[in-house]
């Protein structure tokens, strides 16, 4: 299969059905494609706390409301279960610390490609995903047992699409995000 | 295909063949993976310039060196094509501004997601890449014509392997990476 065919199929989903489950197994399978991730200095700056039980997923949902009762996810409800994307103290080269004063240089950037690649399994096995980027930092620390400035960079919602109705993907064009050899 | 047999396969190339070209056919096909990718928002904070002109190559193996003649790409003069991910102010929604405090919270992800992207096409059509995570900003931006503060967030080299042995992907175990509904 061309790649370009799962780039141009895969799409957020904003609509599950509650009543199919996703197994242990299938999310093991998902996580290994986050795990398989290649990230800066191979430093894997991620820990994945998968949420599938009924007690979790409540308090989980109740994490993704934000101040004035805002959530990125009002279907959240409906959702079998999710990943939470923990950023982690990165090992890197002493280089990259000299350079650039800091080890999380390319943290956020290797999180953003494990829950990219768990997207992308997931559509393999015929599951739908939505990647959720608000979230309320302290409730995932008191509910999670996170310690405290982990920061949970990515939530990633997996189930069954109930979407009824599908829509074009949206994208800038070729010309405006594409230059050959200097800024244009 | 089971998407986790390219998590599987694909590996970091660092030797390429400088007799093999990429073609512009080729390149832009890669590019398509990432401008296709989804973002936080939708925002598609990038540009993508690609570099593959012998004049622009030398200037870009100019930029990759740091302080000290530390280089993260020592093998970078053997590769035939590069592609320059630079991030962009984000338009992103208001609530995510109120309750971060910037327009870029998603913004590194979203372009390691984009990269992650490419790579994978990159495979998919036989070819090879690396991803280079340091760079001399004030070099890309006096070389290519980057506006000031526009960050090279990462360097994509592409190309046809050299390798002649391989390795095995080494990463943390499931246990240290995964925990289900609590931290562990």
């Amino acid at each position: 299969m061309d790649f370009l065919e799962i780039m141009r199929e895969r799409k957020s989903c904003r609509a599950y059905d509650p009543s199919k489950k996703v197994t242990r197994e299938e999310l093991l399978k998902i996580v290994e494609a986050g795990r398989l991730t290649p990230s800066g200095c191979n430093s894997q700056p991620w820990k994945f706390i998968v949420v599938d039980s009924p007690e979790a997923k409540e308090k989980l949902c109740d994490a993704l409301v934000l101040e004035n009762n805002v959530s990125g996810a009002p279907w959240r409800h409906q959702v079998p279960a999710f990943i939470l994307f923990v950023e982690q103290k990165a090992k890197v080269m002493q280089c990259v610390v000299d350079h650039y004063g800091n080890t999380q240089r390319f943290a956020q950037g290797d999180l953003g490609a494990a829950c990219m690649n768990m997207c992308h399994q997931a559509f393999s096995m015929g599951l739908s995903t939505c990647v959720i980027g608000m979230n309320d930092q302290k409730k995932m620390e008191k509910y999670f047992g996170i310690p405290e400035g982990n920061e949970v960079r990515l939530v990633l919602a997996i189930g069954h699409s109930a979407e009824k109705s599908s829509f074009a993907k949206v994208r800038k064009e070729l010309k405006e995000v594409c230059s050959f050899n200097f800024w244009e």
